[in-house]
């Protein structure tokens, strides 16, 4: 157990809580590769297991990290390690992979579901798991994906649970904070409920717009409506023209939360439906005015 | 009538077609001050009819157009008339608006519905109307709106009928090429049924998402899902966090195609929502894929 004196900035406490260990990053995608580039630029020492060869070619030319290699050893000092693989791989390690977590290492995620990961790492790691899902993210993805400064402002959540000690989570919150981003503790069932409805729900929100416009019968019209589709339908609809594979991920493995949130999302469809078929224009416009200031306090705080 | 010689740009066109009588706007908002940005600075000259004293100072100081007042008589000289009014104001048309048209001026309009305005204006300009929608926007209103530029690039549908003379449609033509926006011709029907597609059913869908996170029950579940909100939440809502008076006069000038296109929306959806029920995740992935095209097609061409 890394020992760690609170002190005065995030990166001060990161590099206490550290002991010149490395952190250790599983996987140089958008998430990994950002947190590479950030670390050095902190100066934080870095090391990362790609999974193939080009990549680690690929991470040399980018500087993404100080070291970077296909051989597990280069976790072995590490004393936090950040698996950030996409959701199927983490939710079903390797043998190797599990082998090259370094006794000593504190491990954390990314993925943007917890009560399966959770599920999964709790037991190849007792106590020394911290589930963790950083709210940012770009259309882009692999190794030319990772950014500078991604995770600026951005919320950062936490699911330690009573296995966790303070000393880790303050390894973890130091690093969270080093990164510029802000951490929300919460269970694994509140986050995997709460993604349900600002993240999983609008995509099939969303790709449901896309499948009633491609499934106009009348071909002209539905020509007609890809020429005047303007900037409200392009954000409307693009999380639903996101990445197929990272849509089924997030469907198949929070499947509860998402199918709990689809029926009230029906029974609010159903509300503002009913107030367009009985031509109630009065409260339409006031149920309009809420959601325009739900949508500000959430967007625009 | 005017006559009007083909010519080698839409700017030459619409000179020759103008014969130096100015355009005429009625209403400065986003629309109608844009036109009039992007008109001044072709040399195409400009009179504008506002409806208040404020308005006129502000278009003034903004220089949105050469001549701009209150008094109606200000359009006297135009040759073609586009009202940049509110569906409303533009729907019950006062009788000071009406005498103010000039008998030589073709009249056109914005409306974002284009059935009810052409069933109001084709009686009140026979044969010398022609409906418009400029397919261009952001979320700013009023005199201060107005931007250089706005049109270019979007499409710009436009309702001709039978009555229409090809000497009046080529005028039109002209002044929405020379603002550098791209000509979709099309029924009143049709345009009407393809924007419920593509911009009137996004707000309801968009609107129904913040209705499903006002609407959790569990307190501490909603305040994390605001804290958790990303910018997939902050596209696939903004418009339905738009202007609600808005919202509510699209539904209500085009609700007929709107409830046909939410029907649509509501099998879209149950579609999706059986795949993720019944645990089929390859149909779901082909699904997603499908959409992705789409919006590929639709948003980047």
């Amino acid at each position: 157990m890394v020992s760690c004196p609170e002190s005065s900035s995030p990166l001060q406490n990161l590099r206490s809580c550290l002991e010149k260990r490395p952190v250790g990053l599983v996987g140089l995608g958008l998430i990994g590769g950002s947190i590479g580039l950030d670390l050095k630029a902190l100066g934080v020492p870095t090391v990362a297991l790609a999974h193939r060869a080009r990549t680690v070619d690929r991470a040399r030319q980018r500087g993404l990290v100080d070291v970077v290699s296909t051989d597990p050893a280069v976790l072995r000092e590490a004393g936090l390690v950040v698996l950030c693989l996409p959701l199927d791989r983490l939710l079903a390690p390797t043998p190797q992979l599990l082998s090259a977590l370094p006794r000593q290492a504190l491990v954390s995620d990314v993925g943007s579901v917890k009560g399966p990961v959770l599920a999964a790492w709790q037991a190849a790691r007792p106590g020394r798991f911290i589930g963790g899902h950083p709210m940012a993210g770009t259309t882009a993805a692999g190794v030319d994906a990772g950014q500078p400064g991604l995770f600026q402002g951005r919320p950062w959540a936490l699911t330690a649970t009573e296995a966790t000690s303070s000393a880790d989570l303050h390894l973890l919150e130091a690093l969270i904070g080093a990164l510029g981003a802000r951490v929300i503790h919460c269970t694994a069932q509140d986050h995997d409920h709460a993604v349900a409805l600002v993240s999983h729900l609008p995509v099939l929100v969303s790709a449901a717009l896309l499948r009633t416009v491609a499934s106009e019968q009348n071909q002209p019209i539905r020509h007609l409506a890809e020429s005047l589709a303007s900037s409200g339908f392009a954000d409307t609809t693009r999380v639903g023209g996101g990445n197929p594979q990272l849509g089924v991920l997030m469907a198949s493995h929070n499947r509860y939360a998402l199918q709990q949130v689809l029926h009230h999302y029906r029974d609010s469809l159903d509300t503002l439906e009913d107030l367009v078929r009985e031509e109630r224009w009065d409260p339409l416009c006031a149920a309009l005015q809420q959601t325009r200031a739900l949508r500000q306090k959430i967007v625009s705080p």
